[in-house]
């Protein structure tokens, strides 16, 4: 069966969103491709770093992503749909406090770190110290289209077309669209997390390489405005239901809110074909507003959910 | 048993807030009380209203809230624990977009109202048309104390005391901590709903009286900054684990976020004992940043929830 899978190497990665990257692979309709990623250190952190690891860190290094992907016949215009189908962890993963970031970074000025191990054959928990077991969830933090724009930009803040989204629902089951910029799209991914909650508040998650199988579907002349979500999976139930999820990505929560908002009515309007003044009531006694991320300066996300199990 | 529970009629409510509201009864400490609410239209609705009746809606009677309570020996200074109990609910209840209010009134500027009817006996669901199913879980909006400033405050916006929250997590089994702010607490609640999502971004829920049967325990001495809960639910879960949530209140979305997770990161030090900075990494892992309301002009809540099962 592996011999149908394509697999690009961690060594093909990049850092920023340039339309001047070179694809690694040319991908078909439908075709399932395994991506390795490198943790959001880009290798310079590993299961024995220490607070000086975190003090010396080289940030022209950080947050590479594997890639990137030319989707046979995309074009602006078009919307291409990532599924998650599957992860394969390493067992490890790194927490830490990193100066000048995070949204508490005015209190926290020291460097902290935390090593994580869990079992790779079956991530469901992992041990912090003596007093928690946090719960696992294997999603990609980073994963993008390519920019229209000339140049490099950034990999740290999220945009319309993805990014540094950080949105902890992108787990397995899930099919994240994402509007085509340029030809070919040029889809790259990484930043691995084995767990995260909304917000991702002291600016890293359980920062875990993974390698991450995919399969991407070209929808033609279908336009969005930002990224949109479908998951199959419903948080502590046994069923997989799941949920429709609108985003808002910019430096204003209250302006991201608006549009994740307006996005969900207009995406109820058209799918469930109802009124949009019924989409707006029924997002108000259903939908839930949150933050994603609020530490990939500048761009906040702000996610609005609704779960399909109200349809059913 | 009906006979130990002192219970208040919903006639006696007030508007706005105001620490010159005469006391309708004194609480002692760990006291069952019964409080009848009116609906936020302040009856002005009923299960046969129409849109007319929104264009008519008098907003000088919207949101009362039944009470206030004059709690034992308490000071400023103290903290009052409010659990809630239970609730009778009505079978009825409405949603309403009311023009000029709530997140988009900018794109929905026509009144528009749906009624709901559900099953007093358990009010588990209710059919939204012949489209979608709304889960029910019911909370109260509006629960507060009265404020140390002269003069009577709107009922609209959320206070660091309490008001207006409208956190859907207020239900059964919760346990709500308002810091008092002058002699007695005076307590009062209302705006009960049957239902909401996070963000109630219509600007109404499922608006619908109730009987709120409630217990206050007094914690002398004991300070904090702005709302606490501890619940005892999990939605989606049969085991009631349930979570403890900081709150943030203010006009800007950012700092609120900042507060209710600095709020937490205080919470866990104190409570589970463990050092600031891993309080703060285990927020970034498990911890989810939410908007409970943005719609109560001009204050806006974010809460920040962590469950209560990772420290099992």
């Amino acid at each position: 069966m592996k011999l149908d899978i394509k697999s690009i190497h961690s060594e093909h990665h990049h850092y920023g969103w340039s339309n001047k990257n070179e694809p690694k692979a040319i991908i078909k309709n439908e075709q399932l491709i395994e991506l390795e990623t490198i943790d959001s250190s880009g290798g310079q952190l590993n299961n024995l770093s220490t607070i000086e690891d975190i003090k010396n860190l080289d940030f022209s290094k950080v947050n590479p992503v594997t890639g990137p992907l030319y989707i046979e016949n995309s074009e602006p215009g078009d919307t291409i749909e990532i599924s998650i189908e599957k992860f394969e962890t390493s067992g490890w993963g790194w927490t830490a406090n990193i100066p000048g970031f995070g949204l508490l970074s005015d209190q926290f000025e020291e460097p902290a770190i935390n090593i994580w191990k869990y079992d790779k054959s079956n991530p469901v928990d992992s041990l912090f110290s003596n007093f928690a077991s946090i719960p696992l969830k294997p999603f990609v933090g980073t994963i993008g289209l390519a920019p229209k724009e000339e140049g490099v930009l950034s990999v740290v803040p999220p945009r319309n077309f993805g990014g540094n989204l950080d949105i902890k629902e992108v787990y397995e089951g899930t099919k994240l669209y994402l509007p085509v910029q340029v030809s070919g799209g040029l889809l790259s991914l990484g930043d691995t997390h084995a767990a995260q909650g909304d917000g991702e508040v002291c600016g890293t998650a359980i920062e875990s390489p993974m390698k991450v199988l995919i399969k991407t579907k070209l929808h033609k002349n279908k336009k969005i405005d930002s990224p949109f979500l479908e998951t199959n999976h419903t948080p502590l139930l046994k069923k997989n239901i799941g949920s429709f999820i609108t985003t808002g990505i910019g430096e204003d929560l209250y302006v991201a809110s608006k549009e994740a908002v307006s996005r969900m009515i207009d995406y109820l309007t058209k799918n469930i074909k109802i009124k949009d003044i019924d989409a707006y009531m029924l997002c108000s006694v259903a939908g839930n507003l949150k933050i994603s991320e609020i530490v990939d300066v500048p761009n906040w996300v702000v996610s609005f959910e609704i779960s399909k199990s109200i349809f059913d």
